[in-house]
């Protein structure tokens, strides 16, 4: 385990560059020095997933426009909730296998969100650590979905752009909100953006047109037999239409840019959206969304969260997690529904809402293995840190869960 | 006044098991050792009104069944704002009467609720006060009501178990928010998942097919002369639709109940759903909705809670109460139209906002009789607590208005 | 200026009455001597733009009535964000101008929500500012433009005295709530309770029937060339749709009555109402809503709000303030799109949310700039105070920006 290697080390990747403010002064004391001491190719590797807090410490020499891209992958890799700028190539790469445009979209969305927190004055640390810019991101990724006016029309960079940077006034004002219970801001931003947006252009409008949404629980005209070829590669599309991407090959590609940052990670984003398609079955949604991975990726976003991010992995969060993806999937299809009256997508609702809920929970069962959100880090070095701590090791004092 | 009496007695009754952590530790010292001293008739008969503390002490020493049955019976009569376990059996009695299948959903209901409370964690102060079932219960219930399944559809537990569930997981998760402004959870979460579950099962579902809901205001195609004995009718019958009931024999034995725990609150029952019947004349709503009492509940909800039991009870909380009532109706007229359009009931949306509102309000004239959430009890526990502590009597300390 | 001028003076009239509670003790300390020494004509033009601070020592000592026509007119001043008396009898002028029974109705609805201040105990000083007036002027003159039953229907004055008065409700109940984060409770209980008001009366009520609202993006069936000239004219109504009122000249003076109070706060008046109109232009609303000015109102709101008001005037919070006004007029498109499906209105929510969220903003470029709600002022000496403030000068306490 990637973990326990680095706990007997002492703690020399203790850096946390995105927990706001704090980190910013331990960065000098423990992260930089050791970190370029490792000599062997597996360590290499192994410091390419997790957070790659080495690397903030190697590009803080170098010229701003590196530092730029770091910021920029670490972004894009905080739309799946990973915080890790290879895989932020990697799903960069997904996007323009997927689609050129969308690609375009999403890194503009990125650059236009992490601007305005630039001018608008947001805490440096919470810039560098890519927090104002995957929502950014999904807000003109999904405007390039729905939009029916085909691909490469140049007029939406302008939505786009406003879009994104709408959301980062979002972020700036939710969060004084949120912090009062120790919430994050999670993707609320994109939900509300998106959806004011598809009110604001209603799907008849003469410049910015686009596909208004169906209830999943509409009754379908022809219903034919299950496809369980189909319905199994909807498990895999569902981690990928969390980018609103439903090709197979460029799914698995997020997927693994997933698994880089986070075995477990990966393993709860699957397990998630199985258990959309299941709950999905079990109330008799369209078949189409089963087969799209549309009804799984609520329940991935969730399972995720609860499973290992937020909250310790251990056998009772695990099990909570998946309770959490059955949660998130029913809410979604209810939100589907009544979304869908008006034309509407659901979008992330259901995950934001639920995991939100599942962070203010106060019994014990789930409440013990609750991470402060300025301490999250990947699930391996949660696990480890909690694993330390619990052994008396107070060698790595930020990590410890109070 | 069976209050007064109380309060001559020195406060033996003081054990608020309910209130969260707080009551635990006194309950050894005070209320037990003189709870079983009252010889006479009428004092046995006072102890099964209010919220029958003693039995707590008692049950303490009992098998475990006989401990829950006590919590269950709690949790029951919690819906209607009351915390007496014969109140719970006599409404469980009534609910059997009027559908012995709707008796069953009840019951299931509470238990899943209670159990999940157990599994997850929660304060065990909370469980055994009940506060962990009435949720489920209403879920469970309104299933029922809606489901045109019919009765007796087994399937139907599915859901119920799982809602109920869903409402313990919610009521866990907005405690802290509300715990902040000192509001009670109340029924948010039974509103909430009842919502969520006629939206993920639409009217057409194949598996969990449900009655749509109409606007109350829809003009009726052949209105009619008003019935007079119906409309008096209607008024007791908003006492028994608050557990979606609508025979009289039923609603006249749960507002039995009611009077059971305490007559004011009896009272304050029939008034606000009076006041309902009153508002919803006003703005001429279907006579269906008149002589159902499904016009009334909210107004008796929301009477009963100002009316008593939030605010000590007073000629000025009393006035406050009946503007509650007649606010919480046309607030439930207003989301009955607005839900009704896409075929969703108001459920008791109206008068857990009105209720939250009239608890925030910071003017004089209604604040200086408000009780803190964890020491209310019942409206004649509380009024004689309140002019204990006026006369200067601090041997009850823990029922002192701060 | 007006503001350096009297920062020259030592703040003499820093007798802030309507923050609440501070400003009660320091009144008798400095604003009450000197108030009355000013001598020349000018001075006493001065001394009727800004908040008037003096007027309220002044008239401390004569007839309770005068004192009530002076918390009255506050109240009215109070919609478009001023605290001036002589701007609300401006405007109540431009009401009864445009129509005489919107303005009885708006009367009606600020002495209806002040006189329930006053019974329920409402703060002194808040009653006295005219806090407790506004929302309540705002719902009657609501409810009676979109009455389809005609002026003087004089059924109307009972729902609009007692949506005035659950207007102070809300503002009572809800104050605790947004106090946490220092937010001003602002037009929230306007916009709650006409939209109650208006789903409790649906269009084809038989006592209180209304005209439904249809979404500004709705198709347009013969849709013509824009008319320039109407254009601007609707830049002019935009300020006077505030108040409901869509003819010029009331329009025009109900501006000078903004002008009165504060030059700066004209300005944005009619800037956010520019915005506005362009923001409608970009999406293509329908023709009907540029021209009548209903697409600037909320523009014209935000960029009050953030231009001076809540914020110090800085050619930063100016940009700011056009950034507000553009983001107000596309919620509003937004909300006037998902309102008006189901026949609603969408009121000024658009600008309340907006604004609210601008100031919760925790991004230095505009959060150096906020006011705390207790502190705000005129525009103007909002202005001065900081620069006092800034160089050193002390003498005027209660106006640091901290």
């Amino acid at each position: 385990m990637k973990g326990d290697h680095r706990a007997g080390e002492g703690g020399t990747q203790c850096t946390v560059l995105w927990t706001e403010g704090q980190g910013e002064k331990e960065k000098g004391q423990a992260g930089g020095p050791r970190a370029r001491q490792r000599p062997h190719a597996l360590w290499r590797l192994l410091d390419c997933s997790g957070d790659m807090v080495g690397l903030d410490t190697y590009v803080q020499e170098r010229p701003f426009a590196l530092q730029l891209v770091v910021w920029f992958l670490r972004g894009v890799s905080r739309v799946i909730l990973a915080n890790n700028p290879l895989s932020g190539a990697l799903i960069l790469a997904a996007l323009l296998w997927a689609s050129p445009w969308q690609g375009v979209l999403g890194t503009v969305g990125v650059l236009a969100s992490m601007l305005t927190a630039i001018l608008i004055g947001q805490d440096g640390a919470e810039v560098t650590a890519g927090l104002h810019g995957y929502n950014g991101m999904l807000v003109s990724l999904l405007m390039g979905v729905f939009s029916s006016a085909g691909d490469w029309y140049w007029w939406l960079l302008l939505p786009a752009c406003l879009g994104a940077a709408a959301c980062t006034f979002l972020y700036s004002g939710l969060s004084p909100v949120l912090d009062r219970w120790d919430l994050p801001v999670a993707v609320f931003p994109f939900n509300i953006v998106i959806v004011l947006y598809l009110l604001v252009t209603r799907p008849d409008n003469p410049y910015f047109p686009h596909y208004p949404s169906l209830p999943v629980g509409a009754l379908q005209a022809n219903a034919t037999e299950l496809n369980t070829a189909q319905l199994l590669q909807g498990i895999f599309l569902g981690v990928g239409q969390i980018f609103a991407c439903d090709s197979l090959g460029p799914s698995l590609l997020i997927l693994g840019a997933t698994l880089l940052y986070s075995p477990l990670q990966a393993l709860h984003a699957v397990l998630g959206s199985a258990a959309g398609t299941l709950a999905g079955l079990s109330v008799a949604v369209r078949h189409g969304s089963l087969y799209s991975g549309l009804s799984g990726f609520n329940g991935a976003l969730g399972c995720m969260c609860v499973g290992g991010l937020f909250f310790t992995f251990s056998w009772r969060s695990h099990l909570f997690a998946i309770a959490t993806a059955f949660l998130c999937s029913y809410v979604d299809i209810a939100f589907s529904n009544l979304l869908g009256t008006i034309g509407l997508p659901a979008c992330s609702w259901a995950a934001t809402l639920v995991v939100t809920l599942m962070l203010l929970l106060t019994g014990r069962g789930l409440a013990a293995y609750r991470i402060p959100v300025g301490q999250v880090r990947s699930p391996e070095h949660n696990l480890s840190s909690r694993s330390q701590w619990k052994a008396g090791n107070t060698l790595d004092p930020d990590s410890t869960v109070v």
